[in-house]
């Protein structure tokens, strides 16, 4: 009996190999003797990364860079580095970089912090002969536009009087024009990948700043006047670049981020389905008996492409069932979750607090995926005893 | 594809009956044709009446009887009245009589409430040439030792001076003296069933009044008094009757009207197992593909024969697969549970109290059954296409 399990990280408390860890034990209680395959997950965001290298076996080296955080102060930030048909490619997460969870970069005014280090990242990576990039959008600190990247890759931000612009949102509001003549020029040769799991547009009610700003620590009081400066920042940078991209899916992630990385011509994939073609999902699918998926907390955005719906949907692609093991599942989602997963549950045994759930995560997933694989192995046992009659 | 349903109540926000009618709603999402059939259990306690008349189908009949309740004031007390191998049987729920949840009962200090009801109402059961009874304990809000059963029977309890004292735990500590001279005479041709869950004796630190008097409003500076004229009253009772039975077990249940009982002869049975065989519950499993059963919160007491603990013995019998779908699951216990139950649940989605599990009981039910029953079709599915290959 093969067994294949591929949560994403259970934000908060696991990340995905740990997660997988805990459902291995669980499984093991019930199963000592399956196949279990580990596949942690990710989407692009944070995790993306440690799920790359832990698939790749070895064949993708970790390398550490030490290149300006959000809020200024130099970060050691891990990239992926790996040979693909002959060629060089650069995996970046960009939380990285410019995490959420970097205590430094929090710091400071979310209107002082900057994706330069994005800028500076990739260029040292041009240096070594890197032209092939994959970016992971997600769990970024900062909200601004990508500016900061770009100016980091030779873009000239003005303004009025042609003086230089800082690239955070403070001083873009005296943005008047961008000048390109000085960009990067090893970019033209280069290929982007866009790896997100978010569909929002630069600026407006669904764009970053509204969507995304609060939890970064944009003041509610001063939300619109965030998004009015990237929609300004956007123009002058689309009307330099020449490409339209404002509105484009994604254009949103990352504080903006991906909209800059559009303007330098990179293609938006599907974080989760990316990650699952790089660890190689499909093939640990194809024999098992059963699929095991998984996050923090579930809901109708997990349908939107989140890491257990493309994990559904490879399981389903090879006709194997995937239950959906996570640390909270939102009740009023179930029917629209039920179309794609054979069972969701939770992690809680009874009433409790969102910090037991945290506390307990490990123990209580080992306990939850045991308890369903008892029920699973009931349904196969039973159809043994009727086939055997 | 036949499902046995055969949960208890769930203490504080389903009876049986709903629990089976959520479960089933939920079942049915998944399996809109199954055979679903609803076997709702109890345990002797409250519900044992209804899950008797419930599952005879209209052969045992519900009749009402007006008796004094704890408190004093009349109840109407509802019985089961059934003909077996022509005699008349009797079910008494001592619930439906002398039960916690009457709040005018509840208003009169547990020092003066009384199961002088029970022997009314079993006088006037005799009066209709009713000779074998069955009686629910569990759920009384009596702490008298049975003491006013006795008494309406015909039992004199006497002080030093000869006069009647009451029997009730204030007045019990006056007794000197049982006559059970003028006891009524058709008690010896009577054959009494007592349904118990308990198994603690009258007195003494597991017994009736220092694990169940609190619940009832027995202040905690008075346990050990409570306890000590029970233990006065015991001695006292058993040389009357020369029956030794306050260290039985269910001696200590329903305040200690097990003991009572038992002065009269009566035999103790596991009341999950009565009501089991009462409800037909082996005939419904013997060709179950799966069985579910439940209650409010288990943990290492349900395995001390309560109602899903023998629904589980019933199913492991006849080789069927039995899950546990509970409000709440102890985590401490799931490993002495997992031993009995393939697969043990709770029914929160995520981090939440008490008073959300409860007044979404019914719809969590539902969900968390079909949630299950996704993986355990699962689990057939698989198997079922293996076993095609």
């Amino acid at each position: 009996m093969n067994i294949v399990l591929a949560p994403d990280s259970f934000k908060g408390s696991l990340d995905a190999p740990h997660a997988c860890a805990a459902m291995e034990a669980g499984l093991r209680r019930v199963w000592p003797t399956a196949t279990v395959r580990a596949r942690p997950m990710a989407d692009g965001g944070e995790g993306t990364l440690d799920a790359i290298l832990h698939a790749s076996g070895g064949a993708a080296a970790r390398d550490t860079l030490r290149v300006p955080g959000a809020g200024g102060a130099d970060v050691d930030a891990a990239v992926g580095l790996l040979r693909e048909c002959g060629a060089q490619v650069a995996f970046i997460e960009v939380a990285q970089v410019v995490g959420i969870t970097d205590a430094a970069a929090m710091d400071v005014d979310v209107g002082a912090r900057s994706t330069a280090g994005i800028g500076v990242l990739m260029r040292a990576l041009l240096d070594r002969g890197v032209r092939d990039f994959r970016v992971g959008l997600g769990g970024s600190s900062t909200n601004d536009g990508g500016a900061g990247m770009l100016a980091a890759l030779g873009v000239r931000l003005l303004d009025a009087h042609g003086d230089p612009v800082d690239a955070t949102p403070d001083c873009l509001a005296r943005l008047d024009r961008i000048d390109v003549a000085s960009v990067d020029p090893r970019l033209a040769e280069a290929r982007i990948t866009v790896l997100s799991d978010v569909d929002n547009p630069l600026c407006g009610a669904s764009g970053a700043t509204m969507m995304f700003g609060p939890q970064k620590g944009v003041p509610q009081s001063r939300l619109r006047e965030y998004d009015r400066t990237l929609e300004r920042y956007a123009q002058r940078a689309e009307a330099a670049f020449g490409r339209d991209v404002a509105r484009q899916g994604s254009a949103g992630a990352a504080g903006g981020l991906g909209f800059a990385l559009q303007l330098l011509g990179a293609e938006v994939a599907c974080g989760a389905d990316v990650v699952a073609d790089l660890i190689g999902l499909d093939a640990a699918i194809v024999d098992a008996a059963w699929v095991i998926t998984g996050e923090g907390r579930s809901d109708a955005q997990t349908l939107r492409s989140k890491a257990p719906f493309i994990v559904a949907q490879r399981a389903r692609r090879g006709a194997v069932p995937v239950t959906l093991v996570s640390g909270a599942i939102d009740p009023a989602s179930l029917p629209a979750l039920g179309m794609h997963f054979a069972g969701c549950f939770g992690l809680p045994h009874g009433p409790s607090d969102l910090a037991a759930c945290v506390a307990n995560a490990s123990a209580w997933l080992a306990d939850r995926v045991e308890q369903v694989a008892r029920v699973f192995a009931a349904g196969r046992h039973g159809a043994h005893a009727r086939a055997a009659l």
